[in-house]
């Protein structure tokens, strides 16, 4: 009788809280629709019933839909918050494959078409997101489909490449945290302002173009989303086997309004971009040089043609790392690896936890919270009506003060309601961003313990004669500038990660703050309407 | 397959709440019992689904029993907020009648039991109560069953009943405000204390006796629970008809532990105590000064017999009513009645809603909130952890400062779920006291109505020679006494109440206020441990 739904992925109850765990793969009918707040009730094979967030699962061919909850003011955001990473890299298996679109044509207007016919499933899935469980599982899957060095060149061809001629180095220094790349003397930075609905084939197709300008030249440049798209593609490809290079936002962000998802897009556009001008590596390659200043369409759509015959790419690059400090053995290169290894695991697991409650929270403090502070002022307001019904001298006094607390109770949902945006916002924001990040080193690492791996077999490799002794001391060599590399790029992720998160947590607090005091003002205005008698 | 459960009350499901709608009488299947919060997740016979508050269902024979919430810091309260009045005047139908304790043992241990056995079903009844829907239903309808009025004398009678000698009259001034009673000079208090563990039968039996100090007389006399019930059954007895003599304290409160069940019943005998000695017409009454002020044991015994023998009671009190003011005509009498039957039904209703959002307020207060304020500190430090594991130089600013927010957000985890018991405790005992008088109203009013309709028909009586024409003029001036005497109760109701509502609203703002302010100084403290580098 019931709809049915296919589960996407899997999904573990929480004991005691109504939830019903399901398998990725399993069917389900669909008992309520209504539940809100971004569930579905659902009964499983064996008859049990419970809740399963929205987004893990598939109803008919429909394809969900949100159930609105009438005090998520912030839905927006709700639902989109994961859109960071959560898809992963999946989007490559859609897009154009690179050389495809040299006849310089946009005709794949994927990016702008998402904000009409993918509604409904995005909120879905978002939302899924949002209940704060979304696996592991399936980006990271998606993310090794993809891994430079599945289909990249074997551990012996990047380790005795020869650096390409033309190609400039990647020196690494010693600084006062050990390696560190070559900062650039004044910072890249760059304004994603002013975003603009362009229109061609006579107004059949539109799409946003947003202004870019960077801190160097000054000069704007305009890029629609899928020239950022570009631009991270050719960004994971050459720098992604070296340094983290987090996913786009998600291109199908939804919003409830247009408007909502130009500015959030933007938004995150923004951070991505911020991101990459920090990176010294990122900001002075010229791939991102030519986004940010090509002059003409001309000069646009030769560098881009230019850069998409690039091979000094992936693992390759690693022949141009250039380090001051002296060679490490085998040994120290695989502890580092290791230590990294272990840290982006923890931080990952660190970042993860606190996405996952802060989307509860998120969704306690938009939606049950507000309506039980505006039910008590209520009824504060109702006693005050009764009370004033009564005819009884002198009640006046009584029933403003009662109006009054009634009131500021009122105002205290909506304060509730919107305090969200207002700081879980930015820390969730930011937390997404470094999951986003952190999702990157498992590739990173996995090319330095091939490479590690490959070192200890060098001396098996000589005696067969597979390479020689030479060979051996290159891949040593090699191996050891990998090394200092990613410790090089730990050190800039520290850095900056201590810059974030200070950032992020003193903006955090201080709404938090506000908040409180804020309430505990209009609680203090209330009061002071009462007397005693 | 699954366990089945009688419904004992209506239950209407708010919607998106997934939450089930049943019928009192309907039986359902019970799915899960371990949802948590008080609520058991159900099926009722047409297939749905949805939960349904534990209170509400009685499961096979076992009684249900509680779902431990574990951070229901203040559950005990939350157990037996509704004790004041949903059981009504039920307990009536089990207890001893009046004549049969004439001998002055005690063996009726029922109070005391009630520490064990009725634990379990207390408990879930109780939190039935607690979700706040607990129906206008089964209490009226029991209290209608004991309705003086119904097993009373007809209304010809109390119309028509001359004074009895010796009772004192109960005249009413006309005040400011109107109708008053006459308030004695020093008003009574009295202060219960000291409850102490007494056992008889050789330490078999065990029961509580509290100390009861009464200001006129400054000498503590002793006295049990029971002996409370038996002055509440008097004063039911003898002023029901006139004023509201609320329920005692439900006997079977319960608590986590013995002492917080001595102490919380305690203080609402207290509170019951307080409000009776409050009352002009209950305070000065012979009955009520028995109970305070008696010597040694032969004259309490003496007096409870005497006092048991008294024959003017109910409807009957009213021959003893003098108002200063003029003789109102039936249509007066009836007006009032009617206007004081609105106010009392609507300040019910407001009663009522205030008391189930406060509930709602409560389950959220101490459960779901700050487990997650301690999910989102736990969160923090976690992440402090992991970031002091970097080995970054210069780390510790940040870790610090993570765990000290971390450390808050623990903190302020507490302070929420202790709030609740520091102001909307009082809200809410002070609205069941409310809910508790509320309920009286309709009796009282029952009353008016039955003299009311009775005058009405005075003319046809005179006509039919049953009565004579100077009865026709006493019955007019009795129902004029009458209403004299609901006007007089009014404005003491008034009166009180507003010093009431004043009062508990300016503690809970006052509490409140402290309770956001603490957390804004907490958070403060935090934020100002990050530094922008």
């Amino acid at each position: 009788m019931a709809l049915q739904a296919l589960v996407l992925y899997d999904f573990t109850a929480e004991p005691g809280n109504n939830e019903l765990s399901v398998r990725a793969g399993d069917t389900v009918a669909v008992i309520d629709q209504s539940v809100g707040g971004g569930w579905i009730e659902a009964q499983n094979s064996s008859g049990h019933t419970g809740l399963v967030p929205e987004g893990y699962l598939q109803i008919g061919n429909a394809g969900g839909g949100g159930g609105g909850d009438s005090w998520s003011g912030g839905g927006a955001y709700v639902s989109n918050t994961e859109g960071w990473d959560s898809r992963g890299h999946q989007h490559n298996q859609q897009a154009t494959p690179p050389g495809e679109d040299n006849d310089g044509e946009w005709d794949d207007d994927w990016d702008d078409q998402s904000l009409g016919g993918y509604y409904g499933n995005e909120q879905a899935e978002g939302e899924g997101g949002v209940s704060g469980r979304s696996a592991h599982g399936p980006s990271v899957k998606i993310s090794l489909n993809k891994f430079p060095f599945s289909k990249g060149p074997s551990p012996e061809v990047f380790l005795l490449a020869k650096p390409p001629a033309n190609s400039s180095r990647l020196p690494i220094y010693t600084g006062e945290v050990g390696p560190v790349w070559l900062y650039p003397t004044s910072p890249l930075d760059c304004v994603i302002a002013d975003p603009k609905k362009e229109s061609k084939l006579y107004g059949l197709k539109s799409f946003i173009e947003y202004q870019v300008t960077p801190s160097t030249t000054n000069r704007p440049v305009n890029h629609r989303y899928k020239h950022f798209d570009w631009l991270y593609e050719r960004l994971l490809e050459k720098f992604g086997s070296l340094l983290p290079i987090p996913s786009l936002p998600d291109k199908q962000v939804t919003g409830r309004f247009e408007e909502d998802f130009i500015r959030m897009r933007m938004e995150r556009l923004q951070a991505w971009m911020t991101r990459m001008c920090r990176h010294p590596v990122v900001s002075q390659s010229d791939v991102f040089q030519l986004f940010l200043t090509y002059k003409d369409e001309k000069e646009w759509k030769s560098g881009k043609r230019k850069t998409e015959k690039d091979e000094t790419v992936g693992p390759m690059m690693f022949s141009l790392v250039e380090p001051e400090a002296a060679e490490l053995d085998a040994a120290q290169v695989e502890q580092r690896c290791e230590q990294y290894s272990r840290f982006t695991k923890s931080m990952d697991d660190g970042v993860r936890e606190l996405l996952n409650v802060g989307h509860t929270h998120w969704k306690r403090c938009t939606g049950p919270l507000p309506k039980e502070y505006e039910r008590i002022g209520r009824a504060f307001r109702n006693l005050s009506t009764v009370f004033s019904s009564s005819k009884y001298p002198g009640e006046e006094t009584l029933t403003d003060a009662l109006t009054a607390a009634g009131k500021t109770y009122e105002e205290i949902a909506l304060i509730v309601a919107q305090q969200p945006q207002k700081d879980l916002y930015f820390l969730l924001e930011t937390n997404s961003e470094y999951k986003g990040l952190l999702g990157c080193f498992p590739e990173i690492i996995a090319v330095h313990k091939a490479a590690v791996e490959k070192v200890k077999e060098a001396d098996r490799l000589v005696s067969a004669g597979k390479i020689s002794s030479s060979d051996k001391r290159s891949m040593n060599q090699r191996s050891s500038c990998m090394s200092y590399s990613l410790q090089a790029e730990m050190n800039h992720f520290h850095s900056n990660r201590i810059y974030d998160y200070n950032r992020v947590m003193q903006l955090y607090l201080e709404q938090q703050v506000t908040f409180y005091q804020q309430i505990a003002d209009k609680l203090r205005g209330a009061l002071s309407q009462f007397t005693t008698l």
